[in-house]
Order: structure tokens, then C-alpha cells, then sequence
């Protein structure tokens, strides 16, 4: 058994209104059915045309007192809360529930490997729609049914450093759910749903890294556990009722 | 450029004191300098004896107490207890601090793929001293120096479902640090520290399952952008003092 992780190498930069699937299709090695296609949410959002000038946000006197206390630029302290249902962490880094649900620093907003010094990326509107509407150009390009994630690398208490995790998905498992299945012993497993779309987000950034301009990853090989392939990044946020650390 | 897993087939079910690197060398596939074998805890766990009979323990009131709180067994929540140094969450699901630092649930007791209807597995007293001894093992075994990560399932906040992660890491970089470094305009990049052990670790999941007997997987072809491959699993514990969520 093998997994395999090949680079889409040699994508121009993207800008507003690209062909993302379409360019995706084009520079990937000949696609596979069942690949899955691992798209850095920065190229997503550029293509989006989700970015913001911070030179044009009225900044709110709440935005102004939290940039102060962080010692950070209001603007984009404003532009992190126009993205945001409610601040969960305001110490020493930003740390809020976006308008989707993850929780992350600065609500994914982001200022690196944008063009302009006042330009900001902010993350798709609907991921999932997103991770769809790219599934279904890559599949009609390629003529390859293929699976997509889109990624991006959040931070996580209790341990250190950021990991990719999965923000919206098509045509791929988000979790794999174990629950009543037995172990080698014939007892039921106590991992009960594992979060496989994240682990695949982790993999691809391995080779994604920062500095290599390498923002699409190929995914060869999975075998989920699985019947059910239609998962989304909405299953992959925990509703703030059940979560223990909100 | 591309990253390949691949699983090590047909090791034999692990006991105290067997030679669990030697094992490694002998079943995986030829092994390449810069290789990292992922390793999966419980298989650690069982070949370092780190197993306990839960019908030996005596159960302290608070243990009974915790257990009638949470309907569980209340020798699991006494094995659990011993490897604590901290309750953080007992809610729903006893989430604790481990010896080591980890937080995750029940200390990593487990029940699973352990022969035995009253045994658990615990974690290794020193999961980067094991990654270590499994680490030259397999060097010295195969001739071919590689790195070693040992992996666990954990949970995390604001996330459904589980991730495995690095506990123990040897001859392999941990974090990989972006500090100072610039992004394609030459501003610095925002992501600062990436915890690329728990994202091998959970690559090397999609290919473990948890019902394949696959427990260790080969990583070949990381690039990591560090100089130094010396990482450990204890870089990638967050100090409690800088933890906002514990």
C-alpha cells in the first residue's frame, strides 16, 4: 500500500477572476480518478477576488482599544472583526470565531504573499462552495473525477506550531467515523471519527512548505475507511454548544 | 517533487521485549537515507511493556467520584489519574495533562488492540527517548540512517474529529520556523512556526487506518526548509504558562 503526494508545479501567479480549476487541470500530472487535489486557500482567495485594501476600512473604536492593547495596526484588527462572529482569545494574538466557524488567528485574514502593502486575503465566503465549484471544473478539464481540498494552516492550543487543516472539501471524506466498528481483539475502537480531510491538508503542506510557490498538491492512493464520499469542511468545525475551550 | 508513504506490511503482532526496530528494518520496504518511519504508539507501547492490568489498581475517591460523574469505569479513570499531573476539562470526556505535557484525552489510556479484557495500553515514560532507541535500531539494523516519528491519535478544540500526532520524535526536524524569512514580496511571512512532525504523523494516518494492522508507515521525499533535523516531540508540547487554553 502507498500513498502519493505530487506537486503542481509551474502555476502562474493567480489573480482575480482566473481559471483556478482550469490551470490546475492544465499543470497537474495526468490526473486519477479518486486524486485529490489539495488547494492553498490563498490562491483560492485570490482568484476570489477576496482581498481587502486596509486603507479604506473605517476603523470602529473597538478595533482601535484591541490594536492597542495588541499593538497591532488597527486596520487590520478591523478587518479581522468585519470577518468574525466573536473574539475567543484577545491576549497576545487575535483569536476569534470566524463567519464560518473556525477558530484561528486574525480570522485567516492575511497579509503575506499578497501584492500591495495595504492589501490583505481574506478567506472564501462559502469554502465548501468553493472546494465544489473547483471539483467540478478540475473533473470537467481533466475529464477525471477528483476530490478537492482546500487548506489553510491554523494554529491550535495545547501544542506548538501551525498545521494545514481542511477549510472546505468536495467530493472527498472529511470524516471517517469508527464508531461500534471492532479492533484487532473484537472490542469497539475507542478513536470514534477521525478527521482524514485535515491529516490530507497536513500531508499536502509538507510538500506545499512557504517558500516554494507550490500551492496545489496532488493526492494519489487514499483508501478511506469509508463508503461515503460527500464530506464538507462544515463537518470538520465543532459547533461552539459542544466545544470545551470557546 | 513528490512525497511517497508507504506501509510496512506484514509485522507480527508486537510483545513485551520484542525487537521492535529490528521488526521495522526486516518487514519495510528498502529503506533510503532522509527516510522517516512513523511508528505507531500502541505497538511502542506494547514492545516496552507499558501495558497495565486495571483489575490491580486501587481506586481513590476521587477516581470514584470522577468515574460516577462521568459513567466510566472507574479503574480506566484511576490508570488515567496515575498518568496525570492535571484534570483540564472532565465534562464529557476526561481531557487531561499528561506526565509528558500532552493534553488529550484520557492521558492516552487505551483500550484498543490490547489482548486482555481488563488491560490498557499507556503511553512510554519518554516518547522521544523511544523515537530515539527505535531510531538507531533501525539504523543499525538496515545500515541506512533514518528518522522516527511515533504517532498517537489525539483530539483537539474547536475541531471535530482526531488527528494522530507526533509524542516522540528522532533524527527528524519537529517545527520547522518561517521567522524572518520572506514571502514571495519580500515581506515576512505570517506563519511563523509549522509543526511539520504532527503533519507527518498525520499523513501517515490515511495510510495506518485503524483496522488495517498497518502501524507503520515509511515517509520518503521530505524537503523540510530547516537546516536542523534534530527535532523532538517535546518542541511540540506548549509550555502551560503559554497555553491560553488549558
Amino acid at each position: 500500500m502507498k500513498l502519493e503526494l505530487l506537486a503542481v508545479e509551474g502555476l502562474p501567479e493567480i489573480g482575480a477572476g482566473a481559471d483556478l480549476g482550469g490551470l490546475i487541470a492544465q499543470h497537474a500530472p495526468t490526473l486519477e480518478t479518486g486524486d485529490v487535489i489539495v488547494v492553498a486557500q490563498k490562491i483560492v482567495s485570490k482568484a476570489e477576488n477576496r482581498l481587502k485594501d486596509l486603507s479604506v476600512l473605517e476603523i470602529s473604536s473597538d478595533a482601535q482599544h484591541l490594536a492597542s492593547r495588541l499593538d497591532a495596526d488597527p486596520r487590520l484588527v478591523q478587518a479581522v472583526l468585519n470577518e468574525s462572529v466573536r473574539v475567543v482569545r484577545d491576549d497576545r494574538v487575535l483569536i476569534v470565531e470566524t463567519n464560518h466557524g473556525f477558530v484561528c488567528a486574525n480570522a485567516g485574514v492575511d497579509r503575506s504573499n499578497i501584492p500591495g502593502a495595504d492589501m490583505v486575503s481574506l478567506l472564501p465566503v462559502d469554502c465548501d462552495a468553493s472546494a465544489d465549484a473547483l471539483q467540478r471544473r478540475i473533473t470537467e478539464v481533466s475529464g477525471v473525477k477528483v476530490g478537492v481540498v482546500i487548506s489553510d494552516t491554523f494554529g491550535r492550543p495545547w501544542r506548538n506550531g501551525l498545521t494545514n487543516v481542511a477549510l472546505g472539501v468536495a467530493g472527498c471524506v472529511a470524516l471517517v467515523d469508527y464508531r461500534g466498528r471492532p479492533d484487532d481483539f473484537g472490542r469497539p475502537l475507542n478513536a470514534t471519527m477521525v478527521a482524514v480531510a485535515d491529516e490530507i491538508a497536513g500531508a499536502a503542506e509538507l510538500l506545499m512548505g512557504k517558500t516554494r510557490r507550490i500551492p496545489v498538491i496532488v493526492v494519489r492512493g487514499l483508501v478511506l475507511d469509508c463508503a461515503d464520499a460527500s464530506g464538507t469542511g462544515k463537518e470538520l468545525v465543532r459547533p461552539a454548544s459542544l466545544d470545551l475551550f470557546r
